[in-house]
């Protein structure tokens, strides 16, 4: 049997958890640092313990004593995980988004021999995973464009969100500057930016606006024009940016009556009142890639659509399905011995590979959530 | 000659300072806490002192030195004034709003033999005036409708607004229920209801809503729909709505990193930087009262409306001038004699008598600032 260690035991950590203890090879144990988490665990007939995951013994300790190591922690400490993990040379299927560029571990992991792959969720994720298939496929492949958005079917006014994530994290994306390529040149703009409407079956009319949720692909994808943009129901942006442009997304401390205070920490916790999603939120997560490129000399058109929907049978949120079933299979991969390569691998380096992409697709048709593609003649 | 204190050299009160000076029957004199202000008023020739509004001592000896007194102080401060002007026998011109109902004071005013003048501005103030002209031009007067909005012409995304009240002002009346009388009956509804679209000459069209302004009109007016909204460009009401529903102009203390914060006063210093007017900005103020009754038993709508601007000549704001004027118009009117009768009045008592409504309309007039009258048959 494999001895896997899931770092982390949220909303994503459990689902991944339960996804690879179906598996009779694998022997499955989660830390995580709360104590309710842990004894839910048990009692649903899963290992579990408590641990520091911030601290580096008690990771190396943990590392030391699994054949697989799958992290799914927030992101602040993805980077610690990676690196221990590395040094005590066990693999990694990683979806905890650390804000540093996994990449730069890469060479430290071919020389200790480790195969580590990251970003296996859904934006970033499956999502890089098509882009590199996008690029793969087509000569050359001229542009992508990546849209994700996760929402809630009702939609309550003001905002029509709710967030399982941090506001926090939200938040960060509407104010951190977005990096994208354009026709060879790379731009940084202002979040929010480049909104437009598109239309989506069942759902209707959303609006996209431009993130900087590339991260890896801007390094490992030779192709021209590169873009994602973030999902939401029309108005969302323009209600973002009226908060950001007034001044409540600042992290810069005001004096107000006599104490210093942080707007955004004030915007945070308001918000995260209204975001909260309800019990029996039903929710939605759309994913849609769309390379142009060429093709046995043609122009073409190639899109990936998923479309996926709160699973009141499971019990699984849209959200901890597509980010969580990536990274189960992705873990998967690794003690199947399916993928063994050193280094630090993110999914754009599998999607290369039309076998790899099919078994991941497959893997999660299997699961539930479906990838459709499409090809069209653009001339 | 008439020896008049203005308690208060804020915008309105510099306008009221100057509108009276030039009137050789009138010994002017301006009492503020601001040196600075105060040199500003000598070194146009007008008499001022530095003084402490908020002392009932200074305010009482002020008192015992004038003839006539005009109220221009902070709300919070206007009822203070009128109380020692009553004790000693002083008449009152005030535009001061102070929160509390100043008719509270009449039965005071009418023993001690004292004319006062209450909420002579635009609104309250003319709407006022207009009301009461209504009410006693129809018999009966059905419904009396008051617009008003003061306004930039530069519409400056996300708010199109600036304000030279204070952010305290505006977000108190974004929250404060609206007070109304529909059909006879009062009903208490949330500020920023019953949002509508209005069409106006020069300007196009501006958005209304229900604010709390109709104050002494509840009391003095035995008319069955009584309503007052406030003009601003569409989509305002709709973003204050989404800031106060968030929270963000709520007055609970909340601990946000360990200290304790209002909400509302972040918010209030983020809106000031926001609402700040320019320098050179152009801004309007726009007051429409529309009354539906009988006239010789037929139907009629009677309306009358303001249209003024920034005055560059004079360099007034509209603002100053359509509050300004009607205060200083009704100090003269005391100072004249033309009113003696004791108590305490708002507008709309003068608005029963055709000389005195022309009186006011003729004196406006002569000072560029333009009320005009359509009446029209309804059936």
């Amino acid at each position: 049997v494999t001895r896997v260690t899931i770092f982390g035991g949220g909303r994503v950590g459990s689902l991944i958890a339960r996804d690879l203890s179906s598996d009779d090879d694998l022997e499955v144990r989660v830390l995580d640092r709360d104590e309710a988490a842990v004894r839910r665990f048990r009692s649903a007939g899963i290992q579990a313990e408590v641990a520091d995951l911030g601290s580096g013994d008690d990771l190396a300790r943990a590392c030391d004593a699994s054949d697989l190591v799958v992290g799914a922690v927030p992101g602040f400490l993805g980077r610690s995980v990676l690196e221990v993990a590395i040094e005590t040379g066990t693999p990694v299927a990683d979806i905890s988004f650390s804000p540093d560029d996994p990449l730069d571990l890469g060479e430290r992991a071919r020389e200790k021999g480790v195969p580590i792959l990251v970003d296996f969720g859904v934006a970033p994720g499956l999502s890089n995973l098509l882009a590199g298939r996008a690029a793969a496929e087509l000569d050359p492949a001229e542009s992508i464009d990546i849209l994700v958005g996760g929402l809630p079917f009702r939609r309550v006014w003001p905002y029509e969100y709710v967030s399982v994530f941090s506001p926090t994290d939200v938040i960060e994306e509407y104010t951190r500057p977005s990096r994208v390529r354009i026709a060879g040149i790379e731009r940084v703009r202002p979040a929010l930016s480049g909104v437009e409407f598109v239309d989506f079956p069942i759902i209707g009319t959303l609006e996209a606006f431009e993130t900087d949720g590339l991260r890896t692909l801007l390094r490992t994808l030779d192709v021209p024009t590169l873009r994602e943009k973030t999902l939401r129901y029309p108005g969302h942006a323009e209600r973002m940016r009226m908060l950001r442009e007034t001044g409540f997304f600042s992290t810069e401390a005001m004096e107000i009556g006599g104490v210093r205070i942080r707007p955004r920490d004030l915007t945070e916790r308001l918000l995260f009142q209204r975001w909260e999603p309800a019990a029996d939120e039903e929710e939605f997560t759309v994913l849609r890639v769309v390379a142009d490129g060429v093709r046995d000399g043609r122009h073409v058109r190639v899109a990936w659509d998923l479309f996926d929907r709160t699973d009141f049978g499971t019990g699984t949120t849209s959200m901890a399905r597509t980010t969580g079933f990536p990274c189960a299979i992705a873990a998967r991969m690794l003690a199947s011995r399916r993928w063994t390569e050193p280094g630090v691998h993110p999914p754009e380096v599998l999607g290369r590979s039309e076998e790899h992409t099919r078994y991941v697709l497959d893997e999660l048709a299997r699961r539930g959530v479906e990838v459709s593609r499409t090809e069209e003649m653009l001339e």
